[in-house]
């Protein structure tokens, strides 16, 4: 059994790794912190788990984690730098779900986040936790810095085009239109959350600039090797959970004579969690909803050299907790979907 | 391994039966069929099983099922009366979830749903199956009338005033204000159901009188034994799923003196998917949504003598797909609870 | 042209007053305050009134509002209480639609608000501002303390029955089962509040006791004379606006006698706002959102004692902004719809 | 008086035009017609008019209509081009509502609607009803093809820059991603736009082409004189009314050179109707929910040469029957927002 530890439950990736982490076979839950709510039991907070999960918070200190294999962090950016160095150097494995390990340019993390990285050495060490992209990397993982949602949602629909050794699209004009639901947000209480703000509404937010754009444009980059530059712009959606990213790339002269299609299909045929739909197909948010799959389809619209992609996620699985287990489990050499076999709640 | 067939599997109750099935240890979908859709693969119409069900709809035949060890009928009432006989006298046995086998008195059924009963003979033999109320009948049952969705809420709110040889409450003046999400108008195309007509709205509808009126009064009275009144309101939530059933109970001189609370905590302490939560407490519908879980909450205002009766179910799960594999986990011997752990999807 | 203050208009009660005062041909808005907000312009909090609203927030000092012919308050309990006496003495009328000026008794108040009452002399002028049951009041009054939300809607579903002189139903076993939209709660950040809280949930809150409990009691007695009891259960739906009360009375002999259909057409006949709709009828929010009207449907469920009353209003309108310009124009001598004709949102 | 007819009025177009002309000073609504339902009341179908709207539905005939002044079409395709020349020649000015009379060219109309145009010298004379970019032709038009909601919203988003004498963007590689509520899907019955189905989900539809593709590409060379190409992306977001266009656009130089804020400010600044916002500002749908303004953002990422420009309107207002009452008021010589004033409905 790999002991696990969550540091910041409190949150909405906290409670659905909680969720998922009370079913997975290998797994026992060691311990869940939050500093304001020591003592407090986990189902009085999140009654979904009542006669499932019996923890209660305890304190965030290094005592209550050390018995752990693996720790989680579902904190706010800034706490998961401050308290990793003590677990890594004590053997413990260690998730970020937050923003602390996913750029690798301090500088960059300085601008987008408005604090300075106090541990670029780990950073060194961190490897950046889109599973399908860096499943051998994981496997001696000391530190993962899990990709954003996102970017998770972005990347996978980009991914097939960006690793065949050429560019195939206009790498420089790339758009990423891209809508989440308000889970996204978090758990925190923010008028433009509320339900009387959100629902009933359609907005775009951070469209000057978002802190996923550079983890998104770094992610690419490491995939074809090349410097990439998109526009990305975010969305609200009246819903609570799922990602639809719609992508639009100008294939160049290379990309318009392959079969994209038939490159997406045998770019993924392995992999458990990632579902390229037939031609034409229109991937939906519910049709993933709960679970940790992604589903993709690709259109070219009247024949033109403009392709659209469509990539669905749910946010708080595959975006977050469900990646998160999924990243686990290759750590630790389990089957990769285990735990994580729940089908899509739709309606 | 158990060998299933659905009948009418387009519908969400079918959509949910094969959600559950689907990652039942010890189920194997034999057949799912739908007049209108042979040959049609299951998973283009509800992309959300993509990879995970492979099957087609067939000719919904005896043929089709022959094989089965049990049917579930998913279908609109008059389906499953008039095809279960041939399947019942082959030694299959049957799980209705429509209401063709819930009413045992054919002259209210007539009243309520229009159309004679062509099958008294079967429905004389037929259990209703409200899992909790009848757990040792079913084990045997060859044919099983499910219980409603508003029904197995209300019900389970009032089991245990109703079992204790003699009235707690005035009997004649129960009030259920039962509120629903709108999966349980089902798939079926209907200008009320629409997005932009059930969104941001509210309202109560079949107030003068609504088919599962008689089927709760059939209830209770089969629990207490006594002629029982009540009045039943549902209402239409703007959500998918979930139900609220609000009861008011006038406790009479024998209830004022118990303690209702610790009556409730007894009686359901054995039960896997029945949670009476702490005094006071406010059940939520998202706190059970897409489980088999119930959860029921005890106040009295003020005081006074009138007890409010708070009751969440999955209106699609407990109510209807989910007490469905309970029902038949029960019929074969199983764990209850197998295939049916789940944690709710809150948020 | 009356000249209009508002005190506290940052929340949606005060923004309603804004949407609304801005058309009324016989309004000129004088000063908005805000503590918090002094020199904000009202349209960058709110857009939707940009261009049509040009006024910033002032100082909430009675110099902002000294030349008013009249002041609401859209504040928190509290606040009206501790500066409505300097207005009122300098002549100013005031309309109060928080809850300082509606019970009557101040040991209630009190209990239910956590505060002392800090000016029973002026309580006792003021007027308690359900305009279909204090217009003749309302002509003269200085000091409007405006009927809530909740209340306004179950004493219209309950006027006709209790002003009748005698008792036509059990006036002791009153139940009022209410639901209200999300924005009942107000535009203050708090985590039940959130989109994905709220979102695809329901549920009841305040079963064991709610501040407009007391409010309605007083207001029936004041009606019908006679000391009467309820059982009030408020809901939360996921919706933004809107109140839909359904409240069950026990007919006693002489209400079985009646024609209630006949008694409530009679007494609403010449009232603008209320709409007795046809018997058997089903009112939405939907029908009354975003107006000032409430709508109002009988039911007699299997032509038995219980009657079932169904009313629905904006929250926002008719359950404050509206009531508070229809109670204006009433102490103004206007036509009482003035400014208040807007017609339903739907769909 | 202005004597109006409405054929077809049971759609959300057709009520949202009641709403609308219920309250315009200058109109008198002289009939409206549907095949299925002459005899009933409107205010039984939509209950929202109760007390307000009485009428009931006529035979979609010439005798109902011959006493107008002008007609409305709140009708699929093909109905109005069905009607219209018998109107049009007994001098009864038509606004279409549907997509009749908006595509100049008859095979491009043959191609995506499925039906060859049957009226193309009535077609020649019809006024294409965007009214910021045609007022001066619609003052005398007998026969207006109202622009469809996307693209009166795409095209306000555009024009400013399409109507400069010279190219400012790369005019071959536009993209649109444009979101709407459900409410543009009309009030049929039918799977995808139930509740169940269109509630916490999002998802993108008729990407590989979308009717109104060939309608906003000729309204854009209509602006520009150029030919104009454009990636349309239509999505349906889970909220009832309201679009959000996304439009992506690459500055040439020239355009790079200019100061694009000014530019739009300068070109809407004498338009009631079209709200430019400052600078990086974020335009939601509930801004405009219920009103006929549209609202604009400019935003520019990075400062990069890719511009993000944003636009709301309401899809049944701005995108429909406010329009068409917009296009009235023009072809009367009436003031252009009469009837029109409403503020947005928010929150």
């Amino acid at each position: 059994m790999i002991k696990v530890g969550i540091v910041g439950g409190t949150g909405y990736t906290g409670s659905e790794l909680l969720r998922l982490l009370a079913l997975h076979p290998q797994v026992e839950l060691q311990a869940i912190t939050s500093r304001g709510e020591v003592g407090q039991a986990v189902a009085d907070m999140f009654p979904a788990l009542r006669g499932r999960v019996n923890i209660a918070f305890s304190e965030p200190s290094f005592e209550s984690l050390k018995d752990c294999d693996v720790v989680f962090f579902a904190t706010p950016h800034g706490v998961a730098m401050a308290q990793s160095a003590e677990l890594v150097n004590a053997g413990i494995r260690v998730v970020d779900l937050g923003a602390d390990f996913r750029l690798k340019n301090t500088v960059e993390f300085e601008k987008w986040y408005g604090m300075p990285h106090s541990e670029p050495a780990l950073l060194d060490q961190a490897c950046y936790g889109l599973v399908e992209a860096a499943r051998n990397e994981l496997k001696n993982a000391k530190l993962v810095g899990l990709a954003g949602c996102y970017p998770t949602a972005v990347q996978l629909a980009l991914k097939p085009l960006l690793t065949q050794g050429m560019p195939l699209i206009d790498e420089s004009s790339i758009v990423a239109d891209c809508k989440s639901g308000v889970s996204g947000a978090g758990r925190k209480a923010a008028v433009s959350s509320l339900f009387s703000e959100a629902s009933e509404n359609f907005k775009a937010y951070g469209v000057s600039g978002h802190r996923h754009l550079p983890e998104i444009e770094q992610g690419l980059q490491m995939m074809s090797g090349r410097k990439t530059s998109i526009t990305f712009t975010p969305h609200l959606v009246p819903m609570v959970r799922g990602i639809l990213a719609t992508v639009y790339v100008q294939l160049n002269e290379a990309g318009q004579k392959l079969d994209i299609q038939d490159l997406y299909e045998k770019h993924y045929a392995d992999e458990y969690f990632v579902d390229v739909m037939p031609k034409g197909s229109m991937p939906e948010t519910k049709h993933v909803r709960g679970s940790n799959f992604a589903r993709i389809a690709l259109h070219r619209p009247q024949g033109r050299n403009t392709m659209v992609i469509l990539a669905v996620i749910d946010n708080l699985v595959k975006g977050a907790a469900g990646q998160a287990v999924q990243a686990m489990n290759v750590m630790f050499d389990l089957p990769e979907h285990m735990g994580l076999e729940q089908l899509p709640l739709a309606p």
